[in-house]
């Protein structure tokens, strides 16, 4: 079976070093050489990466022979924020659940303390 | 190196069958069975794509011995989103750009209609 498109780009997005290099690609686009360096990797180690992003349609690279940029290419993560956007209302749902939460809790925490204080004034010299 | 969060994330989305089973659990809760009927998989099967479901903490399983009924956790899909939206200006650029290109086409498509038109009068009876 053939991964799916949504696949391969959440496959190739399952690694940190990967995000960093969309990440440096969104200032601008960027040699092998100069990917590799800040990042302190091989050549090899860099040029592996490019290959995972570019099959999933990730990145592009340039057509020279010995200066290839690699440039991002966005219309896989609009597809990643399409699916990951039906899920909004979950977490939005679960965030109003705590607010309303915590400001039961507010009003529990008021009531005591004004409870305490009113004890307190009942009994001045204790 | 343990994996990062995220990368835990992307990897468990990077799978159909677990993409459909939380599509599925955004429905409402469900048992490993109900879970395995739809997909025609069995019941091990299914049970080896929760458990990468709920190591990424994208599912929570509920703590009954024989029914322990899967339900969408979204804090990790928050977490997708709001890292996939650093990009999206990335994707609106590329929408208008595309969005311009073919309106300059649509323009020169025109011209040429009109053009066309005009030799035509020109020339009724040709």
């Amino acid at each position: 079976m053939t991964p799916d498109t949504l696949s391969i780009t959440f496959g190739a997005l399952a690694d940190p070093t990967r995000r960093a290099i969309l990440a440096r690609l969104a200032r601008g686009e960027a040699s092998v050489t100069e990917l590799a360096e800040p990042f302190k990797m091989s050549l090899p180690a860099v040029s592996k990466h490019l290959k995972v992003l570019e099959r999933a349609g990730l990145i592009a690279r340039g057509r020279e022979a010995q200066w290839r940029p690699a440039r991002l290419e966005a219309g896989p993560l609009k597809d990643v924020s399409e699916w990951v956007g039906e899920y909004r209302r979950f977490w939005e749902e679960s965030f109003e659940r705590l607010d309303e939460y915590l400001r039961e809790l507010q009003k529990k925490t008021k009531r005591n303390d004004k409870t305490r204080t009113e004890e307190e004034q009942q009994d001045p010299n204790e």
